[in-house]
């Protein structure tokens, strides 16, 4: 099946993207973005290209009640009961997002089906294209929202009563759009899952290689922290008596930074540690700051040493109070363990890879995907495209061409050697 | 004239702060705070309070083409083209700011003068209560903006066309509620002056004492600092990789601290340096930091010590792009002097503890009053009152109403000392 590889067409593949782009398309200084948050006319438009184009492939097409969009394809020799060779990605973005996150995923599954068509190869198992809803948590969630119904960790009830800042429930937001179907999207009939994901990163750019085998994806732990000292007058309150939040935050957003720099040395090279959020209040030129509320992101491919991380966190927090007199509050509320990718979906993507003559790297996943809900109950693999400068999220997110073309080739031997006993 | 402090009625100053506090009354969990923007109706309702108790005692109200409202009162005695004895303060105040702040020294200044016709005393000199125009900054400045335009360091016509937050000019402001005067309230033409103000801070709490008497008001630099690292994806991008505005943010904040607390120890006690704003870009919990803006508050009775903090920010932002590779912008838009009060002042001020057996102290002060300008033209002195726990503009502003009474009759004895040759 060697000319498979061939039938991959990077027109067709980059027409999808380029259109899909054009859905929720925003101007700014220095190019486009997207913003297709759930539910939008956007976001209808985004679905309801990517349903024509499942459509013109006769695939059959379903929606489940979250809004998840199917479609599957029954080659001839195969068996229409069996489990699934499935695909896919997701076509909702961040505001202000880029192009190629996630529908990069969605149509380079859906290549990869027309290309097994389009070389008149007929695999034993079924193969579905999937387009999860609400994967960024942009309007209604802290994410992978579809992913998590279609394996059912989430259940549709819950998931549908979600609401965004404004009250709107996701259930009225897909009815609204007319993408809220019936029934459940159900991940663990599968018989394996890949993924192609813009790596949102440089470590594919560095190496000079279009695609990247991911083995794990991170786990991650994220804190909440409130640091409560005096709000005072900036020019009345000595240096002696007052308790400053800021100088206390500072000092434990340093040490994060030093604890995990340490980790990364001396135990696990993959650990990251950020505090993003950094609100200080009142927040004025002549006030002694009061409060600063901290929000810190810890990843890392071992729970041991996201562990460590807040660990340290917590012996800083006691010492602060002990030496800074400051209060600390702290809270935990977002735990997710890291997953490895399957040894079989692993391996059969080496073997796509040698078979195409593609070069690849082992790499982890630092950013949590679709595929970290799949991966606990079917065989799942995640395959990374090169991101220009490790650059997404953004106007300035893009991936080349040819990389769009190799990844998705390595994408497509990879599902018909799955779907093929 | 011993008899003189007998005659300052502590409820009369009370009615007079508390009938004021209800002009703009915010209430809030734990009291009643006080929102007095310039020009607004609550402004209005202050000042119209205040002009009716200047007539009242038969004061000569004038409001000058800012807003500044000035009572004259000539002595039998006095010649009424001599040069007056001022004193006064401010009745705005910042969005839910205390009863005390501006309020005590205006009516305190009032008080002194009814307890010096009550007492049936005839000064040489005329005198003069001031309520000066947005001293507090809260709408149209930066603050002190009616003792700037008195001693002639801002024009008339630069002061009327400061626009607010919406566009609306002081002029416009002042017209509406009718407190748009004539001609220039002028203290050059002063032979003196005093303020009585609340500490906001703890000194006089700590020496339980009831007076204070300023020898300096501490000169203020305030520096705004970008500094530019580069936001990313918290997940995807290696410590390694990173170019975090925080960490470098709040290396600054920690350096200032420190420098500070070494000159407090081994140079000038009265140094402060502070942090107030650290606004953090984008401040979400799963992207790295791409920038921080500091506003940075440095204040001192010696030049030299703020100018050596300055150098110290200065080095430490030297470092910091070259070791974190973070691009830094420096500006500087704030500078003024530290300023002694008038060794004349200040020995009446003791000489009037002296006689009305009031124990007090000399200490200086951290925060800019309208003081700081009057003293650049005539003898100038301030008076502190204490601020239970040190809490300025909150609802948690308080001073012991003896205090109020005690701090009174020290300015009405200085002021009457100062008027009598």
């Amino acid at each position: 099946m060697q000319h498979l590889y061939q039938y991959v067409d990077g027109d067709r593949l980059r027409e999808d993207i380029t259109q899909t782009a054009k859905f929720g398309s925003v101007p700014v200084e220095d190019g486009n973005c997207r913003t297709v948050l759930t539910g939008t006319e956007a976001n209808k438009r985004a679905r309801e290209y990517f349903v024509k184009k499942l459509d013109e492939r006769g695939l059959d097409v379903s929606i489940d009640a979250v809004g998840n969009i199917a479609g599957r394809w029954v080659p001839e020799n195969a068996d229409p009961t069996a489990r699934s060779v499935a695909t896919g990605s997701h076509l909702d973005s961040v505001v202000d997002g880029g192009q190629f996150d996630g529908v990069l995923g969605v149509y380079a599954g859906l290549e990869a089906i027309r290309a097994i068509q389009d070389a008149s190869l007929s695999p034993d198992l079924p193969l579905e294209v999937v387009a999860f809803t609400e994967e960024e948590g942009g309007r209604f969630s802290d994410g992978v929202l579809g992913s998590s119904v279609a394996i059912g960790a989430s259940n549709v009830a819950d998931a549908l009563a979600t609401t965004d800042d404004t009250g709107v429930t996701l259930g009225e937001a897909l009815e609204e759009i007319d993408f809220k179907g019936e029934e459940r999207l159900d991940a663990t009939a599968w018989d394996s899952w890949l993924e192609l994901h813009v790596e949102q990163g440089t470590r594919l750019e560095e190496t000079s290689v279009s695609a990247g085998i991911v083995t794990h994806i991170t786990g991650t732990i994220r804190c909440h922290i409130d640091i409560l000292g005096e709000a005072d007058h900036a020019g009345t309150t000595s240096m002696e008596s007052r308790v400053d939040a800021l100088t206390a935050a500072s000092e434990l957003a340093l040490e994060i930074e030093s604890v995990t720099n340490e980790i990364v040395e001396t135990h696990s090279e993959t650990a990251v540690g950020t505090v993003g959020q950094f609100d200080v209040e009142p927040g004025s030129i002549n006030v002694i700051p009061g409060s600063v509320h901290l929000g810190i992101d810890i990843r890392d491919i071992e729970y041991e040493s996201m562990e460590r991380i807040v660990s340290s966190i917590r012996r800083c927090l006691a010492r602060l109070e002990d030496e800074r007199a400051v209060e600390t509050t702290f809270s935990r509320p977002y735990d997710i363990d890291p997953i490895s990718m399957s040894d079989r979906c692993i391996a059969t993507l080496h073997s796509a890879a040698t078979q195409a003559g593609i070069n690849t790297i082992e790499l982890h996943s630092g950013a949590g995907h679709d595929t970290m809900h799949i991966a606990k109950v079917t065989d799942a693999g995640l395959v990374f495209a090169p991101s220009e400068g490790g650059y997404s999220h953004s106007a300035a997110e893009w991936t080349d061409w040819s990389d769009c073309t190799t990844s998705t080739r390595l994408l497509a031997g990879a599902l018909y050697d799955l779907a093929t006993e």
